[in-house]
């Protein structure tokens, strides 16, 4: 089967042609996820278009749409809790958009889930059923995978919002409503805030990405380390509750973040086998396989579960 | 079926025999869980004993033993991470203990699980398929029902280290090795610490209880009503993790520290309320309904499902 696959990011919206957990080509453009959801499917249609054209594959012969989406996507596919990215959001708005564009089904889930079964199939996690995935991105994503199942939950919103668990009591205020989330006390997102606060509007421009944190802490910058220190305790942290909640063998980092992955992946991994509670042995931390192409490569795997095959 | 129970807790033995989700008689002893179980194996017999007497039911007409203990159960029935309670044990000493006694076979699980089944069994989460319990006794027990299963996981410890989430990045030392775990930062066990390092030793007494201290701040002690108001924010904090992680419709709260219940539900409640993240709806959060009785009535569950029933 061969499935055209889109991964709606904070930052980039990515589309691909997957067939048998690899991914053909891909091409990514700018998410401006700022901006409502309708406004970006004519242009995300026109990047489908020439990845098909490049690879000389016709939409309507792929077997559907396997879309990712940073959001809750509850059983009945409607789209919750998008804090503000794309705006509001329902399933409809993707199934009329693949429908009327290529008359092709289209179905979503969370892309934490996708990017945690990509790895599983194709990538970091292949051969464990019990593993768990932290997406270092725009924000923080999670996803599990307990004895050979994706966790989703009754109300779909089980084990995706690890970004969203306190990690400090009474910590700072989250877009989420609640306070001292780990996305909220170390995240791409968080880091305006956090430069802000420590008065260093040198690194805090519009945008202030990790790896400009890094490089300073590297050279020598006090204020840098003590914020690369802080978050990667922060994401340490992270590790190892869901270690502790989802029992998995094996933990995987992805998302843009990981960029710095000969920094991160060390730090994490010795967090993890100091604080984490695993009497039966120690959890293997990696980093991600796939990269970009992990979410992409769990969407062929959603086609081929949740749509019956057209061929 | 009629099944013996055990209820192994930190502070007290509690037996029970048990018939279609109902104790019909039960008693406790103390736990001594400083001193090796195989020491207190005999006076546990004993009470069994006067139980089944008191019942006029003779032992060896029960189905089996089931056995609640606050530790990981591995799926081979190893015990793992005691923490120092009743020392080094092994599933094959409760099994040689009800074999020889009674020619019984005996069956083990982690007490918060059996707590969360008891009360779907016969209490507060009838009716709820996805629900996880919170267990505020000597320290802090977890557990969690997902879409109608017992979450497990690979290696026994899924959903019950809820205690040793990290709640403070960075924070108070705990026993398991991890730092800022909910149970070190507000359960019984750390009171006498939390209590001392506050220069409290009136309160601080060699077992301090939370009833205590939510007396002392009632009567406007300051000081305990800042470790009052601290030990809320802890549990709620563990009541908004767990509904993140593991997505329920309800949150049922148990353990010896409920005796304070009228100040405790109303509060965690409303923390769950204020910051938890459910755009499906409120999770509604419940004190527990069968209190002591509740790891008994699972510890039936627990024979019927995994032993083959005698009669």
């Amino acid at each position: 089967m061969t499935v055209i696959a889109c991964d709606f990011g904070g930052t980039r919206i990515k589309v691909g042609l997957v067939r048998s957990g690899y991914v053909l080509r891909q091409l990514a453009i700018d998410a401006r996820s700022s901006r409502p959801l309708v406004e970006r499917l004519a242009e995300v249609a026109a990047a489908v278009q020439q990845l098909c054209e490049s690879a000389a594959i016709r939409p309507r012969d792929c077997n559907g749409v396997g879309i990712s989406f940073p959001s809750i996507i509850d059983p009945d596919g409607r789209v919750l809790g998008e804090f503000g990215k794309y705006g509001p959001v329902a399933a409809e708005d993707f199934t009329r958009w693949t429908e009327s564009s290529w008359s092709l089904p289209a179905v979503i889930e969370n892309d934490a889930r996708l990017a945690l079964i990509g790895e599983k199939v194709a990538g970091a996690a292949t051969g464990h059923d019990n593993a768990v995935m932290i997406t270092l991105g725009t924000g923080i994503g999670t996803a599990a995978l307990v004895q050979g199942e994706l966790l989703v939950g009754i109300h779909g919103q089980a084990a995706i919002l690890g970004g969203h668990q306190t990690v400090v009591v009474g910590g700072r205020q989250c877009v989420c409503g609640n306070r001292g989330c780990a996305e909220t006390e170390a995240s791409s997102s968080a880091l305006p805030r956090i430069l802000a606060a420590m008065g260093r509007s040198d690194l805090s421009t519009l945008a202030p990405q990790y790896e400009d944190v890094f490089k300073a802490a590297a050279s020598g910058d006090e204020c840098a380390a003590a914020v690369v220190a802080r978050s990667l305790a922060v994401w340490g942290t992270v590790a190892v509750n869901l270690v502790h909640a989802y029992d998995p063998s094996i933990v995987v980092l992805g998302g843009g973040v990981m960029r710095s992955r000969d920094i991160i992946l060390p730090a994490i991994a010795e967090y993890v086998t100091k604080h984490a509670h695993t009497p039966w042995g120690n959890v293997t931390v990696v980093a991600s396989q796939l990269g970009d192409a992990a979410a992409l490569v769990g969407a062929e795997w959603l086609v081929d579960q949740r749509l019956s095959l057209k061929a």
